[in-house]
């Protein structure tokens, strides 16, 4: 508790239960505050430097966020053959666009955010998250719901989808993007050998929301998958899942990812690489037997954290 | 917090650094004790139910235990081509020695745990960890150091060893098992395709004392393999080692491990698979840098968690 | 949080609101488990000593109970000229005993507790609290509902009485010990110069409650006065309410309080004193405007905790 | 925890031992910074309302500042026949000001506080602390170390002086204005019937720093008197100490008190009464033991929080 010989008093408490949570000593409030959305507070935490926080849920630290924006930009980036025209859901941050542009494949990124407010704090406050993707030229951002902006897409507008949005929490902005419904239309907005992946909740303490959601993209595209890395700022290990049309990760030999890492000029990874790529797909019992008995969400049967 | 309209106040704060923690709701309290050499609770916890808590750290509970114990056993157990006699250091839940003995190919069992008293608590209050492992005929249980324990042994005197005690703390009991002394005796100890396997401490929060103990292997067995599995009570991915005189567990298929589970009788896991055995040995780059700089623990220069 | 270097991991948070705790380090869980009535914890914390937690609030602490156990008891004891018969409701950890027993005039006191169970542990593990009172040849112990054994009672029975039992909390064991039907019956079991004194709840958390105790006295006892003192292990000042037939303990001479206390022999004292009794009856105007608006509580109409 | 369905998830955790601690959950952060002296948090509790926090520790909150700004202020203000000049060293909230400036007599009230940012943070965020009392024309402010601005001081200079700063923290910015030292001239400086007062820390868990100021007054001062009122959001009875060149406030009848507060023009009190005044200064019996045993603090012995 001590720094210095001082105590410390300025806490977040990360319930992942209402019985249980984490518990992070803060060094520094830099924001809090209400946009239309949603609470954000912006701390530096002793452990994990700064994290991005809404609505009481830390989304990213600087200590572990590459592990989980490489978890999810990565497997699917490397799936599609030539990623050129790349959708992003989300990812306030700007850290989903930073990993999707160290593709030189990239020749245009949209990023559709539902919250400018959060948008201009990130680039203001968390410029080590951004890297100043927002001012590559081949970007652009767009304030508008997510879906409400796929719906309006031309078929065929996009080669790769990223879905980097909140939990699907009851009452929240998010959960309407993790359904049959969205990723039927999201599926026809894609080009022909499209790719999509999404966040996918917890893998423990949300494993049917995870499990639901995979099944979800397996309903919906020819080809789906789904991996998970730990995220320690989390405190669990995080599920992502992937939609295809045509190509399969798991065909893609090490030598492949490789090859495809290096033509595209993307290195400096902290989590991902093509052994990662190789094992990240692994499903143990537990996590099988979850995806046997989950049903695609709907609509108007939507599936929300915890579960 | 509310249970039933009621509020909570038995509270486990287990913290990972002295500037972060979990805190778990505790339903009840079954002991709260200090034995001759640790302070030990046995705790219901309202997420992970029966927790097994030595010095203020989980050890044990009964939503995940398999997840580690299955991790820390079956590697190991599998890479052998047939363990006959094995070896427990530490385990005192008996949960190890229950996934030992469900290889039928194990013909003696000999568990060393220096607690006595923390045996006996389990045995009483923790049933479903042990599953009355400690009555097989097959078991011995001696309540010794087990480093004193392997000293004394005959050369060659088991196939497999397993190292299940507490973190490697200072003024801790447990440091002296995780070194390259203790490595090369217990090396000597085994038979010529002996094989050892130890818990190696979170991959993250003490990335470098993982990274240590793989070194320490690799520096005392002709192969040497980590591994990691995220266990939800700890909040955290935890790592494992495994040192082999002849065989490689990488070499291992999936068909091959799948016909030896069988032929042993091992079934009703939770965690570990043909496929999770297959990609569970993945080592990110952020981990992969920790074990390029590590350097082999000894007596003289022991490394302590967290690090 | 460093004991000897090492972090402590035992809490008890107890919950003032919804939205505030007291949180204490607990060095050792002595006894935790669950009576007919209610759930019991007895630990010994760190900052003050032993204490008994009866459905998570403290009750007594080592270090502070005397506070609480003079403020409750000596008022009322003073106040009657000659009290010779004493009944206490309540008061399991027999501290309130120990003190009515300190003054010499006392030939009969009876305890009527609810639960034996917490009684016989208060015996086993708190005997700094209770100090052999129960052992006293005077004393008799009666395990049944207070309000209950008062009902039965002859006119005139006792000449004082203390009411030390839990807080009204909706659907609690205590509620109906506070309500003018019961305090009605009371004064008639008491002789015709009578007292009672009843501990009264938080003069800031529950200040309405502590002011409806008080109005509720007013209305059924021709004197009644208010008092409180600060307890620091219930991190709040402590109201107490006396009601009585005839004397008022406004009228007591700091020297007839002396005078009293030497006749009686009651001596060594942490918080009472004749000064201290001529000057806790203070009201500051925000209580006094609380004990304005009150009502008298009925067993039809409750006050709960927190109002 | 839930407010509106939601769990809260800011924390202020004010320790007040290293195994003791009082929570509170916040509902927003409305500033968080540090400036040249101290940490400085203003944060919307919701069980106090708007807190300042300094250094972690709660210096005042909206729903009890009255409680304690009373509490210093009045008994000296009282104890002199016509206080005309007042000083105040600290008092960054205004509150303290707000209380001296209530009393028509005051024709000047100069203010001293080490921290500029501090008080400038508090006539922005905490308008319903200070009133607009910086305002006021008889009210000068100075930045400057309070006890250099005294030791420069003409004697005579003031008829009151209220010394409203931070607990004496070893290597914190107040301990220097407990000692006989700075007592001793600021007697000098104050007029022929001058009255100081001071905050005096818990007394409870620094019992032994709150007699030490007392004994400190008491060597410095003719006349020295000890006070204390329940301030709830310090989760302690917090103490005060007096010393006076003649008048004693002990000889103040209510009636005088209630004649004087009438003829200043000093009403709307939430705390402080000519009742209170009788009774605020009564010493428990363990107080006084702590205040026999004490010793006047020096420059060179200070005696620092916790004790």
């Amino acid at each position: 508790m001590a720094e210095g010989g001082r105590v410390n008093w300025r806490l977040l408490l990360e319930w992942q239960t209402p019985t249980s949570a984490v518990l992070h000593m803060i060094k520094r409030v830099i924001y809090s505050g209400r946009t239309k959305y949603q609470e954000v507070d912006i701390v530096d935490t002793y452990d994990f430097g700064l994290c991005l926080v809404l609505d009481g849920k830390v989304q990213s630290s600087s200590a572990d966020e590459k592990i989980y924006h490489e978890s999810l930009v990565h497997p699917a980036m490397l799936t599609h053959p030539k990623p050129s025209r790349v959708l992003i859901i989300g990812g306030g941050e700007g850290a989903t666009l930073r990993e999707v542009l160290k593709h030189r494949t990239v020749e245009k990124a949209v990023m559709v955010d539902l919250d400018e407010e959060v948008v201009q704090l990130c680039k203001k406050y968390l410029p080590e998250f951004h890297m100043n993707s927002f001012d590559d030229p081949r970007v652009e951002i767009v304030f508008e719901d997510g879906r409400k902006y796929v719906e309006r897409l031309p078929d065929g507008s996009f080669d790769v989808a990223i879905i980097d949005v909140t939990d699907p929490i009851e009452g929240g902005p998010s959960y309407l993007l993790y359904t049959t419904e969205f990723y039927r239309t999201l599926a026809r907005k894609l080009s022909n050998d499209g790719v999509f992946a999404t966040q996918a909740t917890s893998t423990y303490y949300s494993r049917n929301c995870f499990a639901a959601i995979y099944k979800t993209a397996a309903y919906t595209f020819p080809v789906a998958r789904a991996w998970h890395a730990f995220v320690p700022s989390y405190a669990s290990e995080w599920g992502f899942v992937l939609g295809s049309k045509v190509a399969d990760p798991l065909s893609l030999t090490p030598e492949e990812v490789g090859r495809r890492l290096k033509e595209r000029g993307v290195n400096n990874l902290e989590f991902y690489s093509p052994d990662v790529h190789q094992r990240i797909f692994a499903v143990p019992p537990y996590l099988a037997r979850a995806f046997e008995v989950a049903k695609p969400i709907t609509d108007s049967s939507p599936v929300f954290m915890p579960a």
